[in-house]
């Protein structure tokens, strides 16, 4: 089985002079009309945007809750979006799974083991709450990825993320405490764009770590703040935009649309790895 | 729709002199061999527990890893399973979601709307990290509840979940912040029975709401004081067994063992009761 290292990601980076991952939030209820007669439209859909944004973007992530919406159809959509990934894109389950051992194995199992469920996944993304026993299950698997959430986009992410605990904040100590669960070459970590003003005293605590960085485009967060605090000396970024790519058209050039959009962003990208890296 | 309430819940527990939930923890690899040659194994099991242990059962946790670690004839499974948990009995999607409101939504539409997604789920449970908007969508679903996590019944609930900041700890102010979220008549919580002695504490923050307290059983939770120091003047307590109850035989008498397990506890229930009520 194929397994992406960290070094191998970062030669990806350089050569496509690009950090971008591409959001597949498709949802049935927003992708152009002239799909909808086809036997699979949101598969149809995510072809068309991977073949045209693969060429400046180093990463896929499908949001599980959008194929999960959809029944078992959706997770069919799903199992064929991930075959056409291509090899030197790193797939992501955002998924936000976590559970206790015993049944985060068998999430590990969805998403990492072809032979059970039909998908192997690079990585996927895992919710913290529940402690070092709901995370270990997914480092356990060879080869695999665990991106844990830190800080999020959201507005939300005050009422928990940002607490204060003594001298540091609760998402400060997630970081601290889980970085022993896994190294830089296992484990990344989820870091809102929304938030870059942390960016940097979360570099002290993992410098070499990747950072899964959401929320630049509709959520409003700054690609150039992102860069700036938070690239490292192989990137350490994946900044991922989704509906300001997949739906900024719904004619139908939609795909060549996504492609000038993930082109402008590849273009700023490859200007702050010279400016950073 | 149906909206089965507090009031109807506990008319139910009143009925059957039973808390108890049974949790469809079913793994294709756990179940008895001679179901294997059948078209869907994992259905037949569930049908066959279901029908066994529902006299003494108000509530079925389909645990939404297995189905999902079988790709998308899981799904179906799962759905199929769902069709047939009887109406008087209290439905949970033990799926621990939860993202950014955008795709809470959409995980949302997965659990509750069975037009999108052919399931509808009376409740499901959520994760906290992300905070408010993440939970939110689900609350939004008309005659739906959320299960959201407070304290684990696993190890790793040391990690985060009991933080002490300042007076409390971070369960108590998960606690504290999300029942402005909604009241006791849309919202419960999990705390683990392992932390039976947590839950004298926890009722004074939340006297009303219902607690689904998993943990009995294979993981060592004591019934007897999770009632003791759980019970309300409504019960106030769904209690779940997984594996003591479905894997109580692996042989063709499985679901008249499930059957005898689920009555023992529903005999101590009933005891519990009548001296707690």
């Amino acid at each position: 089985m194929n397994f992406m290292t960290r070094q191998e990601l970062f030669e990806q980076i350089k050569k496509k002079q690009s950090f971008l991952c591409v959001g597949l939030d498709t949802d049935i209820k927003k992708i152009p009309k002239h799909l909808l007669h086809l036997d699979d439209p949101v598969f149809e859909f995510n072809k068309q945007i991977i073949e045209a944004t693969s060429p400046y973007a180093v990463s896929f992530k499908p949001n599980i809750a959008f194929y999960e919406a959809m029944g078992p159809k959706g997770w069919l959509s799903l199992q064929k979006t991930l075959e056409i990934i291509p090899e030197h894109c790193f797939s992501i389950a955002d998924a936000k799974r976590g559970d206790i051992g015993n049944t985060s194995k068998l999430y590990a199992r969805a998403f990492f083991d072809k032979e059970a469920s039909g998908m192997s996944f690079d990585s996927i993304t895992v919710a913290p709450y529940m402690g070092v026993d709901s995370v270990s299950p997914f480092l356990e698997f060879d080869n695999k990825w665990v991106i844990l959430l830190a800080l999020t986009s959201n507005g939300g992410s005050a009422d928990f993320q940002q607490i204060q605990i003594g001298e540091e904040k609760l998402y400060e100590k997630v970081l601290k405490k889980s970085a022993e669960w896994g190294n830089a070459d296992r484990l990344m970590y989820v870091v809102g764009a929304t938030k870059a003003e942390a960016l940097k005293e979360i570099r002290k605590i993992i410098p070499d770590h990747f950072l899964l960085v959401p929320g630049v485009g509709a959520q409003g967060g700054s690609l150039e703040e992102v860069a700036k605090n938070g690239m490292n000396s192989m990137c350490g970024l994946l900044v991922n935009s989704s509906r300001g790519i997949i739906y900024a058209s719904d004619k139908e050039d939609f795909a060549e649309v996504a492609a000038q959009e993930a082109r402008k962003l590849q273009s700023q990208m490859a200007d702050l790895l010279s400016q950073y890296l």
